[in-house]
């Protein structure tokens, strides 16, 4: 069994309304630490097969699945 | 300025119908090297004050906010 993890987060240039939404929240109930919150997407995937193998087939099903390439990047990771 | 990751998923306990979806509509697609699919929340979080500082705030944040603790785990990462 092959473990990979798949990130999807909003291109930089893309409003957030979600996090600031969040992120508001978490200033009004007191964690002045926090100054910024971006949401994302997180996948974790069985597979069979190597691990390049997987993450060829996960880079191909992020494009064409996971992720909206108008507006979200994602980064893939495998562990073997 | 300090990072962290905060990374919500699913309790295993509980059933995650969408991850499901996503599954199946991968399996139709042709990618048959992938099983099982989990999806979760991912929060990139940017803050004041030291690594210690701003994971202290962000697990309290996470329990209060950020993941339900009945149906989700969460877990922070801090980067310096």
């Amino acid at each position: 069994m092959t473990k990979a993890t798949v990130y999807v987060t909003y291109k930089e240039s893309i409003l957030d309304p979600q996090g600031q939404a969040v992120q508001k929240a978490a200033s009004k109930l007191g964690y002045d630490k926090v100054y910024k919150i971006r949401i994302g997407k997180y996948f974790e995937i069985e597979g069979t097969g190597s691990a390049e193998e997987l993450k060829t087939q996960v880079e191909a099903l992020s494009n064409e699945l996971l992720a909206n390439p108008n507006m979200e990047t994602y980064r893939v990771e495998v562990q073997d």
